[in-house]
């Protein structure tokens, strides 16, 4: 397809897919004149993944080419693939080590690890991003007076374990390890809103269910 | 407590308590001279709360006045206490009316309800901003090119109701209805990154398994 087709069917504007393409986000097209190019499916579902990250992600445009850079090479196992293309995506707060509360909570969350079984993140531990956010923000939750251990965490983290094995079965019916990675890059930064949606609605149905609703 | 014990007890600077007074979200204490007045643990609790919205929750000023009126008015049952008070929080983004794919995803939704059972969300409705920000959520998903239809949706959102039931048995500890709300608020803003980095650990997990790690 052309450029027109390809910023028609995307709904992205031709004058952003141009810029996607100048800084290296988007592969060139096939050149078929000095002035026109040819798209095909691929650089569509590229310009999807790139527009969520950007749009819905808030990712800056370096660390999206980081990302699509780890989605694209085919050297790396699929974990780790995976892995990489979620690692770079932004994390904040990172723990302060400075604090005191930092040791301690960390050690919460490999006891954690521990009481899950979860073998790999125990191995991967602080090298993980989000080992290291999960500490720094249980030390948050610790000085605003909120703070949890690892069994109060233990139920949510077996839930949402049960909820990652659907994750994992939606890939398998995708069909290349390069769109499962984009897939993968895609579910993490939108469909995060969705779980917190459903989340604040079960509450709501099962508070009424518990109080009533008046 | 004076001011001085509750800082060093809250975390928050003398300047930021006396900025709370100011502007009504922490009451007064008890005057006890011309220039001292004493505070108790009830505004040590306060405290903690209006620093967790507007330090975590990013939540306006204006906004957590209003949030804490639902908190303290004890007028209210306890299902609509706590859910003016969630629903005070920001709500991002709502429904586009204009965009035709707004009723799709709105009948999704509701046909997801419909599925789980839910009646309470389901007389509620769009008058939810959960229900609302659910139906904008999909549409945005839906032109990004990764549609999710209420069978995609329910599993998850089944996954979140047994952890919804966690939420409200941990509210059953806390005394006073106050507390309740109080606490439930602190939870919902203060407890979503720490869902999202379990959720990103399980991932790990399972695609380690799946897949090994190299």
């Amino acid at each position: 397809m052309r450029l027109a087709e390809l910023s028609e069917r995307s709904g992205v504007s031709t004058a952003t897919i141009k810029y996607y393409l100048r800084e290296g986000l988007l592969p060139a097209g096939r050149r078929i004149s000095a002035t026109q190019a040819d798209y095909d499916d691929a650089h569509l579902r590229r310009l999807r993944l790139v527009r969520a990250l950007i749009q819905i992600g808030r990712v800056p445009v370096a660390t999206a080419r980081q990302v699509l850079a780890y989605v694209d090479d085919d050297s790396l196992g699929q974990t780790i693939r995976l892995g990489a293309a979620l690692w770079e995506l932004p994390h904040e707060p990172e723990p302060d080590e400075e604090d005191p509360q930092t040791a301690v909570a960390r050690a919460e969350v490999d006891r954690l690890l521990e009481l899950l079984g979860w073998a790999t993140a125990r191995e991967l531990g602080a090298l993980s991003p989000n080992h290291r956010v999960l500490t720094a923000t249980l030390v948050r939750l610790t000085h605003l007076g909120y703070p949890m251990d690892a069994e109060a965490l233990l139920p949510y983290a077996q839930g949402l374990g049960r909820l990652a094995e659907l994750d994992l079965d939606r890939l398998e019916d995708v069909p290349t390890p390069a769109e499962k990675v984009e897939a993968a890059v895609a579910a993490a930064v939108l469909f995060e809103p969705v779980l917190l949606c459903l989340r604040r609605l079960a509450q709501e149905e099962e508070s009424a269910r518990r109080f009533g609703l008046s």
